[in-house]
């Protein structure tokens, strides 16, 4: 029988699922941060980590804890807003599972089962940070991080990190693709395909000669293609947006969400990190490529798009702020589903034509202290003029 | 014309900057935390962050973001309070901007526009940490940090420092000096120059072999003089206070404020370092030397003075108090301006004769476990007496 204290942990679940959202105060007019995560380990249905049942559960424990809900894909389908959420068990190991929602920012639930993918990669020991992207092919891909340990190397935390591909058509039967091989580069992580062609090929956003990157020596994020998405290779990687000193993508940068497709070019919202005394700091910026040679910057505003805040800057990772996953929807709305931490997920909600100003209207890094200065007095002294306040000091 | 939703942003901004501070509860008897920053990136002047015309920025956001406003120079000028800033940008440079208040507690209002310092190092990526000292030449110096990329490293995010010089009369008009050369140490962060000349020659605390600190080599705060400000050399740095193991100086320690003159020595206000599984640690403490030959150290308690407590734990850089500023009034109060985890600054209060009383009375480190307490049972013992209670448990 069911055990009589279920229906109150039942009921507590129920009350945070439908708890509103409203949006947090304090914005600065391109993002509309939400009080709520949408997602949290609360949010695991308790039939996924407690026996119900009163005779083998008598105590009526968590058998199968959930330690976080963070980095999700995401994309919108038949109406209901859809999170395809990395959940964590208390065991380190990430699977996937799907949530939805009829509204963007609040309600989401998830579905009864967590996704079962096909295992085909036996040295698998871990999978991640999925992207779903809906492609003009009529599939469903999600490309995700499939990490396996380093047989090569004696350290016993050492992992090796490639690119794992699946497809759907209802995000309930999934079909296994081989992972993507990249010729040039040994390891992929915050691998991103595009929803559409590019020259006839199915194109992605991949990060160069990963495994160099500790070393400090470059990279970035890179543009590739491949012709058969069923055995995908990529030969040639370009470097799309660089590391750059002293910027927020100094010590590395990843591609976050599926890129954003608009009249002025298509819109990419990545993370970029610094090295702290305190650990990495990872932050969101964005840029834009142009729609049809999608390698080839066409804007990119200085500095960052969204950065930890508040409670977001404490978790199982702290300082961190990551994205794959947003939902450009046909009202002109857009929603960033973040994680921060690596505990929770977030939503901010902005508007294309907002984004679009954004990335195209930030002026672009200045690169130096003092020329960064000058561009800031340039703006504040246009800004002195128009408010009549000519310079003077307050008195 | 001015956007009609600016006026909601520059309230906001203006009842920020008029919010009364009060002290905090839970003192030690030494400092007095008050309640509230007094200067965050939330007192940054709306018009320095957005473009307040409606033609050019119809959705009104923010087209050079501020991300922190932390460690800063303090002095009184005037009958003001004077705080050169350190102001954060988005895209990670810093600058320098003067806030000043009527109170030494609250009320902190930036200028109409920040500091523009003469650009003479082709170099120079990022300036950080100003300490203001009024010298008895007659000038207001500036001693900051000029950091430049290492071309010598391959590392992308190799950057060497030095220590730039500017001084003013009027916090106005800033002359560039060269950086200053320390003949033996290659590098130089947390340099600060005496108020007052010592053996007819500019004295600086600076930190000797600041490049083998990684290392974990040796170091400390040192002393150093030089015969010209306008060319200024230092050959020689003696220790003044040394890094030890297992204390709060273990990991790195550098100078601070700007030393205060008391009848009974300089009183420095200095940060020390120890890593820890979550990065480093910063924490405040203090010390004093011979007023005739401040490299000498005629007092040094043990322990911090100040360490990261409740919010000031999280921020960019977390767990992190540092200083490079205190005012000390004519009234006997002194008022020690220090950020907290890279992200905002505060204000602790105290006088010159508790400061004084702390720094000659606290017994000094004892170095080992067996020997610390120790020490602290003979005050439990004297204790005992006073208090009548015979050294009987509570029951």
């Amino acid at each position: 029988m069911i055990h009589p204290e279920y229906q109150k942990i039942d009921r507590r679940y129920e009350r945070l699922i439908r708890r509103p959202n409203v949006p947090a105060p304090y914005g600065n007019g391109v993002l509309t941060r939400w009080r709520h995560p949408v997602l949290t380990a609360r949010h695991i249905p308790p039939f996924w980590t407690y026996d119900v049942r009163l005779e083998s559960n008598p105590y009526l424990m968590e058998r199968l804890g959930v330690n976080a809900v963070f980095n999700a894909g995401a994309l919108k389908l038949g109406g209901r807003y859809i999170l395809c959420a990395r959940v964590e068990g208390g065991d380190r190991k990430s699977f996937f599972a799907i949530a939805e929602s009829r509204r963007p920012t609040e309600g989401f639930r998830f579905w009864d089962r967590p996704v079962i993918l096909p295992d085909t990669e036996p040295g698998e020991t871990n999978v991640y940070d999925m992207r779903l992207t809906r492609h003009q092919d009529g599939w469903i891909y999600g490309v995700f991080c499939s990490e396996s340990k380093d047989r090569n190397d004696p350290d016993l935390s050492a992992a090796v990190a490639a690119a794992g591909i699946v497809r759907t058509k209802d995000l309930k039967t999934w079909e296994r693709l081989p992972n993507l091989i990249t010729a040039r580069s040994p390891q992929q992580r915050n691998v991103v395909l595009f929803p559409r062609f590019v020259n006839g090929r199915y194109a992605f956003l991949t990060r160069p000669m990963d495994s160099f990157l500790e070393t400090g020596s470059g990279g970035g994020i890179g543009f590739g293609a491949c012709e058969n998405i069923t055995r995908a290779v990529i030969d040639e990687e370009l470097i799309v947006s660089a590391r750059r000193y002293h910027t927020v993508t100094e010590g590395k940068n990843g591609a976050g969400a599926v890129p954003i497709r608009t009249p002025r070019g298509w819109i990419h919202i990545a993370h970029g990190v610094r090295n702290t005394a305190a650990g990495l700091r990872y932050v969101l910026y964005a840029f834009a490529t142009d729609l049809n040679e999608p390698w080839r910057v066409v804007a990119e505003p200085g500095g960052y798009l969204l950065a930890p805040s508040g409670g977001e800057r404490a978790g199982d990772v702290g300082n961190v702020l990551f994205t794959n996953g947003a939902v450009d929807d046909a009202d002109g709305n857009v929603y960033i589903y973040y994680a921060s931490s690596d505990t929770r997920l977030h939503v901010a909600s902005t508007t294309i034509d907002r984004l679009t100003d954004y990335v195209f209207s930030t002026p672009p890094d200045a690169l130096r202290s003092a020329d960064c200065v000058k561009q800031r007095a340039l703006l504040i002294g246009q800004n002195l003029a128009v408010l009549g306040k000519g310079g003077v000091l307050h008195d």
